[in-house]
């Protein structure tokens, strides 16, 4: 099967638009976005997130945002909303698509068979933001691994670690740990170990674009012995990273060339 | 060593800000990057991205973009005028630290020995753009490559792809070919052939966000047969992916779990 789209025009039945606000506070947020949080009249998202964009929603929209996990309640929710005609944006930290609402959507869509006009807004995602903090860390090929065990087995989440060191692939650790999920940030430790010099660069960058933002550039060896949280995305090195003043760069070989 | 970054002040002195505008048009950037844009008394870039913000640039700011290629002589500039005391902006398409122009400004400050404040605005980078197109297909791990040969060893980026490939990870594939290099996607077709079934769902996303763009949805076996150039980013599936209506999904397995 194959299905070529061209921009398409939206329907003037109900929708749901999953909106990525980016890394924190409003000033990372993309125009597109700031347009769609303004024409919606219902808004669902995760508090804190809905919290960072609420000078951007018009007083008339109505807000149902809720704490922690809850993902597929709120896909339900706006799903529903927009079958009764409401337009409805989903607020979705970061990129939708990378660990955000656009996945729990669209699956509750298929589960449901919901026929509902969904479009997703990209944002600037952590991978992004936090290397932007650090330097230039991501100048080369790179991988993208969360190390939340809640939805994907931890073997799967080490076998993918440990592929993507043997590719010598720059490695971008998102969720690497809570306060109540240690376990597969040491583990992943353990194995970075195996295939890296102590002394690779790894960047920790902590709230980017937000009240407490905080950015760590340590090495391999030291990487454990610094805060580490939810908020926290964790960038290692691969073979060729180097640390250059307070920065991180990974050469793409440019003056290889000149 | 360790370094531990808080917000820090900018010096009045010269600076170099590294500015990515998104993945074209003036939707899909962020505020950030306006005001940066806007607050720029020396524009450098290549002549398409800085075309594509023009309106955003004040109109005393002198403009010096150039054609394709010429990284280094756009970092080398951009590091000179600040050395004189001006703001400048590097304009970067996408985000500017994933094959932009981060590394560059960064890499040629640390040859020349600069003493400059290089700052990077991060920007919507092609991955999430045209995942956003697509649906949700990189709700999983995922893998980053460019198939530029360029600057990186065909044989590396193979193995890359094949460590992605072993990984089963979501691949993303930048700058998959231009109309005179293009045997580099053929062998990764080939390659990807080996490890996923010919039924895996593929995502070409040209133009995001610009006049003229098209997605497609389409299988690996059928990949080859579509248009695929220079603004053309392609998503493969990995073992879990699946199309629904004209969307691609990578389950992240929130209903194994309900």
């Amino acid at each position: 099967m194959t299905v070529i789209r061209r921009r398409k025009k939206r329907s003037r039945k109900g929708r749901v638009t999953v909106v990525g606000i980016g890394p924190g506070g409003v000033k990372h947020i993309t125009t597109k976005a700031i347009e769609e949080l303004r024409s919606a009249d219902s808004i669902v998202g995760f508090d804190f997130y809905v919290g960072q964009v609420r000078s951007l929603i018009r007083p008339t929209a109505k807000i149902y945002s809720s704490g922690m996990g809850h993902e597929i309640d709120r896909a339900s929710l706006a799903l529903q909303l927009a079958a009764r005609g409401k337009k409805v944006v989903v607020v979705s930290g970061g990129d939708p698509g990378i660990y955000g609402m656009a996945g729990p959507v669209i699956e509750t869509a298929k589960k449901l068979g919901r026929k509902v006009d969904i479009t997703i807004i990209p944002g600037v995602t952590a991978a992004t933001a936090s290397a932007a903090g650090l330097g230039a860390p991501l100048m080369t090929d790179f991988a993208v691994v969360s190390l939340s065990d809640l939805l994907v087995p931890r073997n799967r989440i080490l076998e993918r670690v440990r592929a993507a060191l043997k590719g010598d692939f720059v490695l971008v650790l998102y969720n690497p740990q809570s306060q109540s999920r240690r376990e597969p940030l040491r583990l992943v430790h353990k194995m970075l170990k195996k295939y890296r010099r102590p002394t690779t660069p790894v960047g920790i960058v902590t709230a980017y674009g937000r009240a407490g933002e905080k950015t760590t550039v340590t090495t391999l060896e030291r990487m454990l012995d610094h805060e580490i949280g939810m908020e926290s995305t964790i960038l290692v090195g691969n073979s060729s990273t180097r640390m250059f003043d307070d920065k991180i760069l990974t050469p793409r070989g440019y003056y290889l060339h000149k």
